[in-house]
């Protein structure tokens, strides 16, 4: 294998792949990036047995040369130093060639690195065939999509299905669900083709995989029993899905409330986010709200630690008795973020009943954040 | 205590004195922040025994009014608490107010806080009046001296004397130095009386006070046998010295050499930079400069782990017979980098003696980096 090509380009399809790749992984040929010269370009190709990258550098793009005097084959070598001494060269373009199995060498005139390589045949294989249903989306639909719930999935592996935001249908329907158990993030979109799935995507991966394509008009995405495969302009993506049934939510979501508040979605987030700094030693970030038709809304908490602290909120819109509930200011917050609107509508039951936090203008998405008991 | 003050003038003073208050200090009567109003304006005090800091916010700033509506008195509130509050409040002014001895409520109109406090009285004895000698500099110059020579401190606590900056006096000359034992840094200035001292600065400490000060006109410096006073625009800043006698550095800068050589200082710090990625998962950043008039300069390493890289030099004078020598690069590029020149003249003896690093245009100051064996 051996040729020229443009260092910007090739960081580019470096910067793609990165996430796959884990410079500490436990087994050290997967710290490796496969470089793989075809018919098609340069192939970078990297995996973390979860998450598998593959992305093209064509020859040219426009009428632009990207790759030129080149010899077809690939190698393996260290994604972390390929990548600092494509970042780190001060020249246009940098000639790579293997120069036996053991050494590819890496140059720009200046400077001439012989980087220690290793045979490809000792790669993992990776099938990146598209296999199952297969649907299209926009790359910026995806993004809002997995935006609005993957914060919601669960940090903690004791229940692993609950790290997954889960992907389903229902006709043309797609809807997507994350919950950690105590707060839960429901999302709703149109897809063009009717098909049939139910899939637990990782929610740091498909966060990952929604950044990559962010851009892209059109993302192909096919699902199979044990894996998702995401195609667009160059790039496949491969993750692994999680196996097992997701939980039932639908009765989470209530269906009516005794209580609406609706306030400034900027003033919330503030007020909470200053009266929760008197809370956070002590019991993590839990905050009270006070609401009632005469006496307004105040947001509240009490540290027998630091002190207490009260903020009166001034644009909001209160119906219902007079009511107080307490719950993790940083649920609601990331709740209020995902509204994405001015102002939310918060909907109660009681005192300890889940309550729902929405955009009145887009019945797309609900999150539904469970009260923690007040002290 | 009581008072209304200009939040922006609040962040600035909790902002001089933060780096003395470390929230986890295992003494907790440390982690909080010492109110006093008085004549003079609201002293802001904090200490962690090693440094201690004390600014005071005046009730006039030129013409406008910053601490209105006052009582005098004191309290302590945790700096964290305080400080964060400060920061994230809206309004221009807060009213801090000492309810009884255990409360201090803040208030800005929106926003109530009621923050446990303790009485001034348990907090330690804090000794700020100037005693020894004194003499004045200037932020710009201190900020200069301690660029160039505090990084060459030893991070490591096995001899807590290489910690310190080393500032001594020979006449109305100023001599710093610093050395971890494998490089020294050492530099000279001018001050305006003839004073006596010799004292060990912790190079953090005096890290944090040349940023504090940098953009103060006049500095003045009182150091006595145990400590050191930093007096400026409002703010007085103590630090503790480090007992004991600074080793001898002066038979460690060459009086002569047999090789010179003239870098730009871009180029060598580049070609380092790239080089060194190969070696830094063997031995800690170790490159070769490989130097004869002939053959030029290359700067190159070897890692039986990553492979090799070599960098061809463009720009340099060598004058001498060929000379290999290796050293931690990092220890070079931090000697360039104090140079702060476009080129740097490095001088040689041999291949394993100490050399210098100098601005051939700036005889105030020499770094020197002893070698490390060839591998």
């Amino acid at each position: 294998m051996k040729l020229t090509i443009n260092r910007e380009q090739l960081l580019k399809g470096l910067n793609v792949i990165s996430k796959s790749i884990n410079d500490k992984h436990p087994i050290p040929i997967m710290r490796n990036v496969k470089l793989e010269l075809n018919h098609e370009g340069l192939g970078l190709i990297g995996t973390d047995n979860e998450l598998t990258i593959k992305t093209v550098i064509p020859f040219m793009i426009g009428s632009t040369e990207v790759i030129r005097n080149y010899q077809p084959g690939a190698t393996l070598v260290s994604f972390k130093i390929l990548f600092e001494i494509t970042r780190r060269l001060d020249g246009n373009e940098i000639t790579l060639e293997v120069i036996d199995e053991t050494i590819v060498e890496i140059n720009d005139g200046r400077s001439n690195f012989r980087l220690n390589s290793i045979k490809p045949e000792e790669y993992p294989d990776i099938d990146l065939d598209p296999t199952g249903v297969t649907f299209n989306l926009a790359g910026k639909k995806l993004a809002e999509i997995v935006d609005q719930t993957a914060f919601a999935a669960s940090q903690k592996e004791q229940r692993p299905i609950l790290t997954a935001v889960n992907f389903s249908t229902e006709g043309n329907k797609l809807v997507v669900v994350a919950t950690d158990s105590a707060r839960l993030a429901h999302k709703e979109a149109t897809i063009d083709d009717e098909v049939k799935f139910n899939a637990n995507i990782p929610a740091k991966v498909i966060s990952e995989i929604s950044r990559l394509c962010l851009d892209e008009e059109k993302v192909t995405i096919s699902i199979s029993e044990t894996k998702i495969l995401f195609a667009f302009n160059g790039t496949v993506v491969n993750s692994r899905l999680i196996a097992g049934e997701y939980p039932s939510t639908k009765n989470i979501i209530p269906r009516s409330y005794n209580y609406f508040l609706e306030v400034n979605s900027e003033e919330l987030l503030k007020a909470m986010d200053r009266v929760a700094l008197l809370s956070s030693s002590d019991r993590e970030n839990v905050v009270k709200l006070t609401m009632s038709e005469t006496d307004g809304v105040q947001v509240s908490t009490k540290s027998a630690q630091n002190g207490s602290a009260t903020e009166q909120l001034e644009t909001f819109h209160f119906t219902g008795e007079r009511l107080e509930i307490s719950f993790n200011a940083a649920f609601v917050a990331s709740a209020v973020r995902a509204c994405k609107s001015q102002d939310v509508m918060l909907g109660f039951l009681g005192e300890m009943k889940p309550f729902s936090v929405r955009n009145d203008k887009d019945d797309s998405q609900i999150q539904i954040v469970t009260p923690v008991r007040t002290y």
